[in-house]
């Protein structure tokens, strides 16, 4: 299996072990993909709840969301052709890891908030793509890459909305050390497969 | 001003008092308005998390909570053209009085929240049509008459998809009760001009 080449803002790439799990059980990957899709539409209201009267970060998030649940409402449609029922699943420490480095104070928080956010959509996108590289159903695998170029743009949106509010070495600063937590939340593989075991 | 048709489902009609109160405050209502297509998205993507293995709650709140977004971000193309800035509004009674009537024990609290959804946009409906009828800018009236249809079809779903997870006569005498709450906590004007005031 070739390296997976690194995506602008994430300090390690998704190790191999990762894509053999994701492909070995493909229904629950696209299971969890669907909690993740919805996860991240309630993430960009919640920041749009949280700050109302920033209207470039609510018009841009509105934008996202509506395009989060557009992929929801797409991976549930795979999901039903497969024969996958809907049902919960446990979340990998993933979230909950990056979660907790989001600063109480503001405005910390609203800068930890997107760059988390940035980080994730910049993952989800690197991981679509090797999902559309290695999946043997081909047009699920044309599926996922359908889906990158979004991805892409979220992580680039999250970003931009990070720099409109704060100025360049704050942000840059904070990513580096986040981009740091993030990838090491991802060195020892999760036991289940998940979009980000 | 004519007397106000009762909409399938409301108890009372919308008194004239409030149609006076929001044709002199129309950009509050607007801004209110954003909040409450907001406040909507929210409250469908809440269930679809609570009940993620209900597949046609899931589908159908998905379709709701895409249109709620494309509504919000209309509204808000609105509020900049009329000049004015996003900004939080405090909240009339109303969603918090329906709120408190939801019961905590499942299944009552799937079946309260989609009733209570259901007379929410059944009363949007209402309100967005007298808006449409009384508002001297004709551009926005036609906004508003555009609104309607979706609104219509919102309180519908809510309705069929209670139908679905409960029997019918369960379901009626509850949205009896419910409706009832709905028009008490109208029946007094609330002094602040709002979509529910």
């Amino acid at each position: 299996m070739q390296a997976v080449k690194t995506i602008k803002f994430l300090k390690e790439p998704t190790s191999t072990a990762w894509v053999e799990q994701a492909i070995a059980h493909l229904d629950t990957i696209l299971l969890d993909h669907s909690h993740c899709e919805r996860k991240a539409a309630g993430v960009a209201l919640n920041l749009m709840f949280r700050y109302p009267s920033s209207a470039k970060l609510v018009r841009s998030l509105t934008a996202i969301a509506q395009e989060e649940l557009e992929h929801f409402e797409q991976v549930n449609q795979w999901l039903d052709r497969r024969g996958v029922a809907l049902a919960p699943l446990s979340a990998p420490p993933y979230g909950a890891g990056l979660s907790s480095q989001i600063r109480r104070q503001e405005p910390h928080r609203m800068l930890d908030s997107l760059l988390v956010s940035a980080l994730i959509e910049a993952r989800s996108h690197e991981r679509l793509g090797l999902l559309a590289q290695h999946c043997p159903d081909a047009e699920l695998a044309q599926f996922y890459r359908g889906l990158m170029a979004s991805e892409a743009r979220h992580y680039g949106a999250y970003w931009t909305l990070a720099a409109t509010y704060f100025d360049p070495d704050t942000v840059n600063r904070r990513l580096a050390e986040l981009a740091e937590v993030e990838s090491a939340l991802l060195a020892t593989l999760h036991p289940e497969p998940r979009i980000h075991s």
